[in-house]
C-alpha cells in the first residue's frame, strides 16, 4: 500500500488524557513514514473534516507532541457533533471522502466516546462500499468510562484520582471544624447516566468512618427521606458527613433533581446544579450548616494529578490505533483488556467498532452497596488499580507548563464550503 | 527556667498546611527537651483548653509527626471560637490559666488568623499582670493572605497554586470546546473580604488571552453591564471567556451578590453561590452556553498541589515560634519578612501580636487593573514565588496518603466542668 496521510479528531467531552492518546498518534505515525506521510488534526473535531480546515500536526516539533502527553484538554479543538446515518444525511458522508481524496487521506482515527464509535464505523463502511481506500480506526476516550467492550476507558481513571482525592482532602478539612462549623458537605460530579465517576469518590473510603461517607448515584432513585436519615445517622456517628453525588440524581418522578423548580427573582428556571438543592434540604431539615463544592470542568481537565495507568493506558490505544491501521485494518477500536486485578495486568486488545457503538456501560448493580449509599468491595476492586500511579506534569513559575500547539493550518484544495 | 509542658492548638478554617507547622512545632519542642516537656494539643482548638480536652502528643511516633507535614485539614481539631476580652469575659481567662497551671503548662502556642493574634495577646497580658509563666506565642495561618505585618500568610500559597492550576486546566478544557459547546466558565474561590485568591487565579495568564480573562474581586463593587460587555469582548476575540470570582462580591447596594433573591419553590431564600448566579446571567443575557465550579473546601485543603514555598514557610514558622519561646519571648508572632521578589529571598522575622491582632490586610489598588478585572505587573511579582515549588505527599493505592494521628487524650486533672 502507498504511503498516505492520516486524519486524527477528537471528539465530545475533553480529557485530561486524551492529548497523551493524540500524542501518540503522532508519535507513532512519525515511527512508520513508509506508509503514513502527516497526520493531519481536525479542529474542532469532525467539522474540521467537514469545513476542510485541517491541522498540519507536521509542523509541530517532537519536543511540543511530546508536552502532549501531560497536556489537557483537546489541542486541536473538539466537538459536540454527531453525524446523521449517510441515508439521513448522505453529503456528509461525500463530503468526508471527498476532503479525504483531496488531502490524500487514507487512514482515519476518531478519538471519542461510543458516539464516535458509531460515526467511525459509518464512515468506514460508507467508505467501502464507496471503493475508497480507507482505514477507520476508532480510539477510546471518556471520563465516564460507559463504553461497552473496553475495560475501562482512557481519561476515566484520571478523573477518579481527581474526585477521590479531592473527596478526601475535604473530609479531613472537615473533620477537623465540625465540632463549631461545617457538618455536612457535599461534592458534586459529573456522570449523568452512569455513576462511575461517584463511585471513584468512594475509593477514598479505605476504612469506617473516611470521606465520603454516602454516595449518591444516578442508577438509584433519590429518596429524600432515606437520604435525610443517612446523613443524619453519620453525623452523629462521626461528627460529620461527607457526602459526593452525582450530576444526575433523578426524583421517583424520573425528574432531574436539579429541574425541581427553583426560581430567581424574575422567575426563571435556576440551573443550580444537585450540590446547593441538597445542601439547602439539609439545611432545612436537618439544621445542619453544610458547605457544597461542585467540582465542573476541573475534574476532568485536572492533569496535574492524573493517574500514571490511565496515562499509560492512553497513550496505549492511541499507539495500538496507528498500529492497526498499517496492518491495514478498518472498523475496529483498540480497548482496554483486563487480565488480572490484583496484581493489576492489562493489554490492548480489539473490538469491532459496531460492537462500541451507541452501547453504553452501566455500574453493575451489584457494584452498588444494597443500601444504594456506597460502592461495594466488588467495585473497588474493578476501580482501584486504575487510579494506581502518579504521572505529574512539568511546572514552570509554580504552575503546570501545558503546551500549546501552533496548529498551522493545511491550505484548502476545494473550491467548495460545506455548511455544518 | 524550669522545664514546662507546651499547649498548642489550631483556630479558624483549615488550610492544606497548617499541620505542617504543628509538625514543626512539635519537632522543634522535641529538639528543646531541656525546656519543653510534652506537647499537649487542644482538642478543636481553644475549646480543647477551656474543657481541659487535652490530647498528649508525646503518644505520637515520630513517624506520625513528620507525616503531618504533607496532611491537610488541622490534625487536633481547629474551631470557629472567639475569646472576648478578659474585662467582658473574665472568667474565660481564669479557666485557661487553671488548667494551664494544672498541666504545668508553661507555652502557649495559637496558630491562626487575626482572631487568634487577638487571643494570644490577650492570655499574654492576662497572665503576665496575674503573674502566671506563660510565653504567648501567636502563629500565623491564613487562606485568605490578610494578616497584618507578615508579608504573606502560611497557607495562602497553597490554595493560590491550586486555583491557578485548576483554572488553568479548565481554560485548557474550554478553549477546545467552544466552537460547539461551553463559551463561559467560572471558577468561584474564596475570599469574602479580600480579593487575593481571586488574584491568584491571575496567575495563570501570563500571556494574552489566556485563562482566566476576567476576575472579579470583592474590593470592586461588581456592575452587570460592565462585566457583560467584558465577557462578550472576550468572547469575540478569543472565542470563549474564563472567569475568577469571588465569593464575596457585592452589588452596589452593598449586597452580597449571593444574597439576591433566589428562592426555591417553597419560597426559601436559596444560597446558590455566586458562581450559578453569574452563569445565569450570562446565560439569559448574552445566550452563551456556561459552566460553572465552586472549589469551595477544595481548594484550602489540596495539599496534594500545594507549594513548596508555602510548606517551607508554614514549617519555618512553627520551628520559629517554639525558638522564640524557649527564649523566653511572649506576645510575639513570627512573621514572613521578604528580602526580594526577584529572586525570591525570605526570612522569619518578629512582630508583635497587638500590631497583627484584628488588622486585616486588603489588596492594594494598585494590584488590581485600573478597569478593576485583572492583576497588575506589580500584583503579580508579589504573588508569584509564592506558588514555586512542588510539594508532593507520598500515595498509596493511588491516592494521598494522609495520616490520622492517635490523639490521645490526657486525664483530666481539674474536677470542674467548663461550659462554653
Amino acid at each position: 500500500m502507498a504511503r498516505k496521510n492520516a486524519f486524527y479528531a477528537q471528539s465530545g467531552g475533553v480529557t485530561a488524557t486524551i492529548n497523551a492518546t493524540a500524542c501518540a498518534v503522532i508519535e507513532t505515525a512519525r515511527r512508520h513514514r513508509e506508509r503514513i506521510g502527516k497526520v493531519l488534526a481536525g479542529r474542532d473535531g469532525i467539522i474540521g473534516a467537514l469545513t476542510e480546515d485541517l491541522i498540519d500536526t507536521s509542523r509541530e516539533s517532537a519536543a511540543a507532541v511530546k508536552a502532549l502527553r501531560w497536556t489537557p484538554g483537546g489541542a486541536f479543538g473538539s466537538c459536540r457533533y454527531k453525524l446523521k446515518g449517510p441515508d439521513e444525511h448522505r453529503a456528509q458522508y461525500e463530503r468526508l471522502i471527498e476532503v479525504f481524496q483531496a488531502h490524500d487521506i487514507g487512514y482515519f482515527f476518531y478519538n471519542g466516546g461510543n458516539d464516535s464509535a458509531d460515526t467511525s464505523f459509518k464512515v468506514s463502511e460508507f467508505a467501502r462500499e464507496h471503493g475508497y481506500p480507507l482505514s477507520c480506526i476508532g480510539i477510546p476516550k471518556t471520563v465516564d468510562n460507559d463504553l461497552a467492550v473496553t475495560d475501562c476507558c482512557p481519561g476515566f481513571g484520571s478523573v477518579a484520582k481527581y474526585v477521590a482525592t479531592s473527596i478526601r482532602e475535604a473530609g479531613y478539612d472537615v473533620a477537623s471544624m465540625w465540632r463549631t462549623s461545617t457538618r455536612v458537605f457535599r461534592l458534586a460530579v459529573m456522570g449523568r447516566h452512569a455513576g462511575w465517576i461517584t463511585a471513584a469518590c468512594g475509593l477514598a473510603a479505605e476504612s469506617e468512618g473516611e470521606a465520603p461517607h454516602v454516595l449518591l448515584f444516578p442508577e438509584i432513585e433519590f429518596d429524600e427521606d432515606r437520604f435525610l436519615a443517612r446523613v443524619e445517622d453519620t453525623v452523629r456517628r462521626h461528627g460529620y458527613c461527607a457526602v459526593a453525588a452525582s450530576e444526575g440524581l433523578r426524583r421517583p418522578d424520573g425528574k432531574f433533581l436539579s429541574e425541581s423548580g427553583l426560581r430567581d427573582a424574575f422567575g426563571h428556571a435556576q440551573l443550580g446544579g444537585v450540590a446547593p438543592l441538597l445542601a439547602q434540604l439539609v439545611k432545612d431539615r436537618l439544621k445542619h450548616k453544610y458547605h457544597w463544592a461542585v467540582a465542573d470542568y476541573l475534574q476532568r481537565a485536572a492533569r496535574h494529578v492524573a493517574s500514571r495507568t490511565d496515562v499509560a493506558q492512553s497513550y496505549a490505544v492511541g499507539k495500538a490505533a496507528v498500529e492497526l491501521a498499517v496492518k491495514g485494518r478498518s472498523g475496529v477500536m483498540p480497548v482496554i483488556v483486563r487480565k488480572s486485578s490484583r496484581p493489576y495486568r492489562w493489554e490492548i486488545g480489539v473490538a469491532d467498532l459496531k460492537d462500541v457503538a451507541n452501547a453504553e456501560k452501566m455500574m453493575p448493580r451489584d457494584f452498588i452497596t444494597a443500601d444504594g449509599f456506597h460502592i461495594t468491595p466488588k467495585c473497588r476492586r474493578y476501580l482501584a488499580p486504575l487510579v494506581v500511579g502518579e504521572d505529574y506534569p512539568p511546572y514552570r513559575n509554580g504552575l503546570p507548563a501545558y503546551v500549546k500547539l501552533r496548529n498551522a493550518p493545511v491550505a484548502k484544495r476545494l473550491g467548495s464550503e460545506f455548511r455544518i
